[in-house]
C-alpha cells in the first residue's frame, strides 16, 4: 500500500522527504562510495553532519552559546538517571513535578541516588490536569527541580515555563520540543529522546546549561558522566551515527518549513482541529483533559461506547489511519500529531471520526 | 562514484545487500505504509524484527538457552561500566587482562566501582603480544575476570578462550564476534558493540549467562540494571529500533552465506592474504604484532618510510579503498577486514601495495 498518516507516539512519523533522501544515501553518501551508516564517526564526512546537525539544531531552537548541546544514546530515561548523577549530590533532596506517567518514571529512576520529593502531582485527579506552578512546594536546597514539559500517555501538556524563583529547572521535552518556540534561557537543563518530535528513534538531545557542568555530582563512570562527553563532543565512544544523520535532516526540514513558529502555527491548528472535532461529537468521542492543560502532541480519546473499539481501529487502519490505539495504562485511543504529521493527516483523522460516528452513533 | 572497498575500523562497511533492503524499505516496511523506524516499538510489526533478529543470532552463534541476549544502546563503553555496576560488589576485586587499548578503557569505566587488578598486561612490549592465560595473575574473590578477544587499534587478537578455572569469564567482542566458532558455555558474559562485526552502529549485543543476573550488585538505576532490561525484553525504554532492525539483516545474511564457519575460512584466508603481503614486501611494509597473536579482523601495518604515507593515502583511496589511515594512537595505516568485507577487498588492496611498493620501493 502507499504511505498511510501514522498517528505512532513514538517512534513517530517522519517526514517523506526526509527519508526520502535517507534511502537515496543509504548506499552512498554524497559521493564517498559508502553510506553514512558505514563511515568513522571521526571522519571528515560525519564530523561535517554532525556539525551541520547541532548549528540547525542550535538555530531551530535558539539554544544561547552558554548551552552545551549532546546527541546521546540510551534515551530520555537514561537521561533520567544521569541527572541526578551529574547534578545532585548523593541524598541531596530533589523535588520532582509529577503531571503524567513520565513524571513518575523519572522518579523512579532517580531512586538510588537523591532524596525524591514530589513538588506537586495530579494523580489525585487521574492525570487530567497539571498542578499549577503557584502550588508547587519547592524544597530550598533541591539540587533542581524536574517536571515533563508534555506527558505523551495522559495527553497533558505545560504551555508556560514555570518560575522556580532561584532553582534551576530541568524540563523533559522528549514529546513537545521544537513544536513551538521556547525560552530556553529559563531552564538549567532540557532534554528530548528525538523519536517523537525531533524525527529518529536512537538518539537523545540535550540541552545544558555550562554552569551545571562544574557540580560535582556522584561517583560514576566516565561514560556516565555528561561533563567527559561534552568535552567529548557526545564522541566519547561511537555515537549513533546514522541516527544523529537522519535528525539532522529533520532539524534542516524544520527550518525550510518555517521554524518553530511555523510549526507552533501548524500544531495550534492541528489540535483544535481534533479536539474540535471530539468536543463537536454531542458525547461520541470524549477527551477528559481540562482545556489549559491539553497537549498539542498527543491526544487521547475515547469512545462513549468502548465496545466500539476494535471496529473504530480496524476501520480507522483500513483508512489509512494507523496506530491509533491508546497506551495500555489509559487505553481508548491516541492520536499523536507532532510536528512530521500533516494538516491533511489530522483533517482525514476527523473526517473518519465523523463518518464512523454518523454510521454507528 | 561508485562504492568502493572501505576498510573502516567501525563504524564499518555493510554487505550491500543489507543496505539494498533498508534502502527499499526506507519509506515503507513490508506493506505497512510507514517506515520501520516510523513504528512503535511494541507495535507487532517490531516485535516480528526483534523477535527474529534475536533467534538468528540465537542460532548464528550457537547462544545456549541459559544466556540472555541483551540489544541495547549505549555501546560497548556504557556496558563496560555497566557490568560492574551489575556484576560486582561495591569495591569487590574484579580481574583485567590489558592485551590494547581497549583494555584499558574498560579499566578506567570501572574505576568507581571496583578494585580493577591488572592480572596480565603486554603494554611493556606495545602491546605487540597478547599476554598468555598461564600467566594471568587471578584473583580468588575476583568478581569477574574481563578480557578483550580482539584489540580493534593494536591488531592484537585471543584465538583460545582463556581457562578461568572457577572464575567468571567476561569477553569484550566488539571487534571479533561472529567471525569463528565460539563456546559462549565458556564465558559468563560476552559483549559487542555492533558497527564493527555485527553491521550497524547505535546497537550493542549483550550475552549474559542467566545465572548471573541473580547477582544484587551496585545501587543503580533501573535503567542501568541488566535484570531490568532482561526483564523488559530490551524494550525497558524506546529501544534503536531501526539499529536492531539493520543488525537483523545483517544476521540473516551470515546465516545465508553459510554462518560463522564459513566466515572463519573466508576471514583466515583474507588475513593470510593481507599478512603475507606485508611479510612478503621485503621491509616496505611491517607489522609488528608476534604471528599467534594477529587479529584477523584489524591489521595494523606501517610503511618503512613514513613521509610516504600521505602518498599512500590518497593513492589508495583514489584506487577504492577507504580508510586505510591507522588509529591516531597507532599511526601508520590499519586495514579493518570484518565479515562483511568481501575476499576482493582485500585482494584489491594487496594488489594496490604491491603495485605502490613496486613504484616507490
Amino acid at each position: 500500500m502507499a504511505r498511510v498518516f501514522n498517528f505512532s507516539a513514538g517512534p513517530a512519523t517522519l517526514p517523506q522527504s526526509v527519508l526520502e533522501r535517507a534511502r537515496d544515501e543509504m548506499l552512498e553518501w554524497n559521493g564517498v562510495g559508502a553510506s553514512i551508516v558505514e563511515l568513522s564517526h571521526r571522519g571528515p564526512e560525519f564530523m561535517e553532519v554532525a556539525a551541520r546537525a547541532e548549528a540547525d539544531l542550535r538555530a531551530l531552537l535558539s539554544i544561547p552559546d552558554d548551552y552545551a548541546v549532546l546527541f546521546l544514546a540510551g534515551g530520555a530515561t537514561t537521561a533520567q538517571a544521569l541527572i541526578a548523577l551529574n547534578f545532585a549530590q548523593p541524598g541531596q533532596p530533589a523535588d520532582y513535578v509529577v503531571s503524567g506517567h513520565w513524571g513518575k518514571t523519572a522518579i523512579k529512576q532517580v531512586a538510588p541516588y537523591v532524596d525524591a520529593r514530589i513538588a506537586a502531582t495530579s494523580e489525585d485527579n487521574g492525570f487530567h490536569d497539571v498542578p499549577p506552578p503557584s502550588t508547587w512546594t519547592l524544597t530550598p536546597d533541591a539540587a533542581y527541580v524536574h517536571y515533563t514539559a508534555n506527558e505523551t500517555i495522559h495527553g497533558v501538556e505545560y504551555r508556560e515555563v514555570p518560575r522556580v524563583d532561584g532553582g534551576t529547572l530541568i524540563g523533559d521535552f522528549s514529546s513537545s520540543i521544537a513544536s513551538e518556540p521556547l525560552d530556553i534561557s529559563r531552564f538549567g537543563l532540557i532534554y528530548a529522546g528525538a523519536q517523537k518530535n525531533l524525527g529518529p528513534v536512537g538518539v537523545t538531545v540535550l540541552i545544558i546549561r555550562r554552569d551545571l557542568l562544574e557540580r560535582e555530582g556522584q561517583p560514576r563512570a566516565e561514560i556516565l558522566d555528561y561533563r567527559a562527553h561534552v568535552r567529548g563532543e557526545s564522541m566519547l565512544n561511537t555515537p549513533p551515527t546514522w541516527n544523529w544523520y537522519l535528525a539532522g535532516l529533520v532539524f534542516r526540514w524544520m527550518l525550510d518549513e518555517g521554524g518553530v513558529e511555523e510549526f507552533a502555527r501548524r500544531n495550534g491548528r492541528k489540535a483544535a482541529l481534533l479536539y474540535d472535532a471530539i468536543d463537536g461529537s454531542s458525547g461520541f468521542y470524549r477527551n477528559d483533559v481540562a482545556a489549559a492543560a491539553r497537549s498539542r502532541m498527543n491526544v487521547p480519546f475515547f469512545l462513549h461506547d468502548e465496545a466500539l473499539n476494535a471496529e473504530f481501529l480496524a476501520e480507522s487502519k483500513a483508512a489509512g489511519l494507523l496506530a491509533l490505539k491508546g497506551h495500555r495504562v489509559l487505553g481508548g485511543m491516541r492520536a499523536s500529531i507532532y510536528n512530521a504529521m500533516p494538516e491533511a493527516g489530522v483533517q482525514a483523522l476527523v473526517d473518519f471520526m465523523r463518518d464512523f460516528a454518523r454510521r454507528r452513533g
